[in-house]
């Protein structure tokens, strides 16, 4: 399995292609929507998602609402393209009319000046449109297909938020908590966290955050249940499951870190205090006692939830603009200022879930012979039923 | 360029090979043993280290000490194979005089139990040997090769110690050294660590745990200096270095977490107080006035040091035995305890610097024209002035 | 670089993304336009030819006609998917009414039967669907790009039919024409042949395949000129170009056999006929005296013109039908006959040349920094002096 | 499931790293030993074959003959080395002693002109070192654990020689004959040629071709039986299992062109000639009535024997040397003469029926859970009962 997004943030469209989802398995189109939907909510946000409400197209691969087995296609458009249908033509040719609203003064901790320098751009706008986070919309309509797959084979996720700025949301430790349990807990508020006592002080944090012309990150946190042990291997460094995991996961935008279980807490605990003791049990197989390590041992999923944790930097564009240089004169200035959230950790919690899925969806049919979903499901029935005969 | 190794803990010998280093290098074989020998060192370490005294030796891509540009293939003996030609003998069959030393019992932590179900091995020495940090060694000889040629590129880099169990080496922020001063300091004790005021301590903490029965994790850091700006792409998911890097990071064993800059502490802070202004001086170019985001921006170096932060979990083998059950009898009982380290961050510091190095060594080449070392320096250096006239 | 396409033959579009194309490379879509109607073109096709005409869209990665240097996304809509909006409705649940035109008698010589097995099928219209050389208009599309590519590097293309059926094409070797002189030959006429005078007899052996129900295989030849020596390597089983263009050329729908220059004529003759004599010119460097294969020596290009032969089985959907079976009454019976061409021998030859241009921009790109078109050719030209100079 | 190999014709040792075969398999050594062996049989070879006689060590992977699952690392010694320690020896410092045997007079037909422009090598032996079908004993040697894997699995390969240059192999058509008939009838000559009656006529035609100083290459033939139906997709050009075969079998030193079934015959015959009719019965499931496509429909295998053919030129390195240029003087001359064979038709048939071997060796494993080979039986066995349940 494997999958590519196209598309500027401010072009016609997105547009992705993932290929290798089974065929037979029937895709509801409104749950991709609901999770566009998420992606663009959340306390915090700026004007840009009031614009977009956007809405998944399939084009390729889908028949009937069921899959194909040949590659997907999927349509994202961008309604805020509308008011950049000239600046943003990907064919008529650059006049002096088209090419106003340059930016040339690269922003601080985004990709601009050294996509400028890379592809010999002077307009870092051709930067910006791709570097965006609108691109991860497609990366949440292609996970939630792979979401779709895993529920077909039993396999929950949920991803939401651990920490806003400095405020640790301090609760029991999610673990402990059902997938579902976790779902219905975070859709409780706008800033998908489980302890609703919290809510009011982070929504005056980001209030406050965003009159300073100010932005603020946080820490995501991933889990997924009933993930079939194996899968992932210690034979060698690049077949590590938590390892591909890690990579997808600092893949999206604004990630800083990513730590499974207890993550950094672990290098400073004992190795008596951290280890997940075995168990058995003659109708479930083994089992740990505990999940300190967060689903993963030698680099292979163990059958406990998996647990990812990831830290966002804050948005690095600021009302209150950092200091800049022009990449032309060269002389010292403030940073352009582009429309912005104050802080996007609920719709990054969102992408994060979807990577994830997107990336266990791959282990899952890389592994099995996954040409067909009723195959697959058989497959999978088996080798976990063998697993608890082991 | 990409690598593969293979070999046991206790098998003959550990066999790397590498496609894709550059002919015209010319390899420092000491080099390389010396990095083997610190990867063997630090304080807390167990016996296995005495026995093996590693050695590298080249049979394929290397003439008179200069690369052909055909794959290296390196070999490691082990020498502690004498004593178990039998047990792991690779050819004779089983009998039961050489299937004695069977690992029945699961360790939790390690990759024995799901290694035991995913490939259907009862005896889980199957798996650990293969599991074991032992293969750390190879990955080191192929990173000590991928760091004499980011050398030939004056690309230097250092991995080491910055957090011991609980014990933070609280010092000056480490960027604020070169490469070079923090190589001198680290190499002046045994723990790998910048501030030699906290070697006793962490000594101490090291001697208690291990009367204890117990072990430690904790945090490595890695900096690598003087790397073009423009290595990796935002322009999709899987092309962001940052992406990759974290991936080889995570996979190396027990590293549960990784992060590039300020890292975790990134998601608690301001926007303004975390993004790296941009500065201009009209002989070195653009440059960042500080480097919290660890030289990453959009997935691509921006030419500040890379910082990456590695937490590395206890090591799971206990003294002090956790549960576990036997895989036959389903009995509960305590695991295994095979020879081990009361912590191995120090050489966990040394593989992760190396997989870094292995990791900055494939972008390069995998970016620019690299058959050979000459025309690659030439093409890093016009582009590195390039970059300083954009 | 690398591309992937979707879409069925009669959903709403074809797509295709293509990451890696070099920031900076203007793209005359006209000239994309062109190569997708040549592939509609050509003597002995049926009538879904002109029902379509097709026209390319670019939604991703351009702006202004240049290329932004990320992934281009491109769209090619099937005007025929209006008769086929029920029947292949991406999402409208299935119903009697549009589950008509089912396909369950299997063709032999396509992917209907396997297809149906492999993906549990039962309506092999879900396969051929997505198995008809309708798909290969996208990688025109995509490699029509790439050729823009390769011209803008001085490197000429041009794929041509050399044989029709039993109908070989007698004319001196083409490879003493230059890519120009057979681009205007094979121009002439639409049988894409440089022998003007075979026109006639292959209008003749078409006209009376076509009444007998029957069709036409050949064989198709591609030039390629001023392609830079050393593409490739003998290094690796994996890095030789010529492996990966024959694994491309076979790549393409009804292709059955590939070769090289003499290709299997070669096997028939003395080492002493086929090898090519080195020659040297101070002010050109190394070249060959002839050319018998075809452009590579270890798998590398060897600066003489590629030449690929392909050849090409008849189009097995015959309106004289081929015994097969239904798939659910298992009944023997005759084959559904599709709307057919008798001979696509001539879009062949376009697919084949674009595929190759494909893989060779690839080649380029993968080997060269290829961030920026300039960049690429200001590398590309220091390369070949460096060549001329060895 | 991947493969690298590495090391040069007279350096110490080839060594191999194979990944993804299953745990499990119980290795055959001897086996493997007799596939090198016949690499180094077959009339018309030159004097080195009598120096090597080929045994490879598992040094990895692999515990009482029986696979761990973990990557098995094969070595290769070349006896021949002891008479090169010096030349090529891997890390001695270059010397006048040393350096001699210098190669400066580049031999068509082979790697080293162009080798050494693209690498900067001045002494080409730096390229006919690895470029040399030396490396071929590896892949043969790896080739043959994946013969052991498909063994397992019931399918059976066999490579042959169908054409010794311009001399046919005229006998019925082979496909007619089982795999373990071919493998007693080409055992029964040293040309590896089904038809016993032009035994003698071929051996004249090597004798006189080598007495005068010339070289010949010829059609090889590989046959599969009892592939399981679905390997491979027409889902995406780089799925097909042909496109990848013929990749491989491409990537053999001196193979210019492959094809399948019949292969350029095809391209001359109607379609009702060459398609293959589809049959029924109730416990075989659906076959083919005959096999012109040579076990491919729509890059997928049918079912249906497997059946490609390879063109190898004659090898380049003649007596009767060929013009060639002093790479330092520039001066015209005649080309080295290495030692040398008449024809390696024989082995290269070897070569081609082990690369197939490896890659149906990973499209099984790569398409099934292949952890272990029970597990990996099972679901074959369930998949083919499938497949004739359909």
């Amino acid at each position: 399995m494997h999958y590519i997004t196209a598309g500027e943030s401010h072009g016609p469209q997105l547009t992705g292609i993932i290929e290798g989802i089974p065929a037979g398995l029937t895709i509801d189109i409104e749950k991709i929507n609901q999770a566009l939907a998420s992606r663009q909510g959340g306390y915090g946000r700026g004007n840009r998602q009031k614009i977009e409400h956007d809405q998944v197209e399939i084009v390729g691969g889908l028949r009937h609402g069921v899959t194909l087995g040949s590659p997907l296609a999927l349509i994202v458009k961008n309604r805020d393209h509308a008011h950049w249908s000239e600046i943003m033509n990907p064919t008529s040719p650059a006049t002096p009319a088209n090419t106003v609203r340059r930016v040339e003064h690269p922003r601080p901790g985004h990709a601009d000046l050294v996509g400028g320098m890379k592809y010999r751009h002077r307009d870092l706008r051709n930067v910006l449109e791709r570097s965006s986070a609108r691109e991860t919309a497609m990366r949440v309509a292609i996970g939630n297909i792979c979401e779709q797959l895993l529920a077909a084979l039993d396999i929950q996720i949920i991803g939401y938020v651990q920490q806003v700025g400095p405020v640790k949301i301090d609760t029991e430790p999610s673990q402990a908590l059902t997938v579902p349990q976790i779902q219905k807990q975070v859709a409780a508020n706008d800033l998908r966290i489980l302890n609703q006592d919290k809510v009011t002080l982070i929504h005056d944090l980001i209030d406050r955050t965003k009159r300073e012309g100010d932005t603020l990150g946080g820490v995501i946190r991933v889990v997924v249940e009933n993930v079939p042990a194996g899968l992932g291997s210690y034979i060698s460094w690049d077949t590590k499951l938590d390892a591909k995991l890690a990579g997808a996961v600092m893949g999206v935008n604004a990630i800083k870190g990513v730590s499974f279980g207890d993550g950094f807490k672990d290098a400073a605990s004992l190795g008596s205090q951290v280890m997940d003791e075995i168990n058995y049990d003659s109708t479930k197989g083994f089992s740990r006692l505990t999940n300190h390590l967060g689903g993963f041992e030698g680099g292979m999923t163990n059958g406990m939830p998996i647990i990812i944790n990831a830290a966002m930097k804050p948005i690095p564009t600021l009302y209150k603009p950092l200091q800049t240089v022009d990449v032309n004169t060269k002389e010292p200035l403030k940073a352009n200022v582009e429309r912005s959230d104050t802080t996007a950790i609920v719709p990054a919690s969102i992408v994060v879930e979807n990577v994830v899925a997107i990336e266990l969806a791959k282990a899952i049919t890389d592994a099995f012979e996954s040409s067909n979903i009723g195959r697959l499901k058989d497959e999978i029935n088996r080798y976990r039923q063998e697993l608890v005969e082991y």
